[in-house]
């Protein structure tokens, strides 16, 4: 999907996250929430409080969740993180 | 779904609920990961793990995600958490 409009959910405030995936919902355009490891709770909290506080008729269109191996550590070896892509638009 | 095996994921060793949603798995049974808030995330790493390396013929039947609103906190105020269901099944 490219040119979808991406929001990498991390450690800032939670309403950052919230703004940035609310705007294109609003100009009507699909846009995807994605976050690795810890922040995979932080992204359905994202995701759940654009549906309910700012886009009422946002869609789940799909969620998918996946495993990215890295090299991570100081100890150089291989460590893998769990993913989930979140992918939302707007009723019609 | 009645009589669905559930596995509700919270602070335990990882391996106790990868090792809970295998053998429901392996017996040819469609498993329900649950959970909430942060273990969230940890949901997420127990349906990897479970693909990867225990049950290759895993697949993901669903996830969804939501809301529960809940009583918590000594305040009595009352706070929302939100909340994953992933239904993991095996191919057949």
């Amino acid at each position: 999907m490219a040119n979808v409009p991406t929001v990498y959910v991390g450690r800032k405030p939670l309403m950052n996250y919230v703004v940035a995936t609310t705007m294109p919902l609003l100009e009507g355009k699909r846009v995807i929430i994605k976050a690795r490891g810890r922040a995979i709770s932080r992204a359905v909290d994202v995701v759940e409080v654009v549906r309910r506080r700012f886009v009422q008729d946002a869609i789940i269109e799909s969620i998918a969740i996946g495993t990215e191996e890295g090299r991570m550590g100081a100890d150089g070896r291989a460590r893998s993180v769990s993913t989930i892509d979140i992918t939302l638009t707007k009723r019609t």
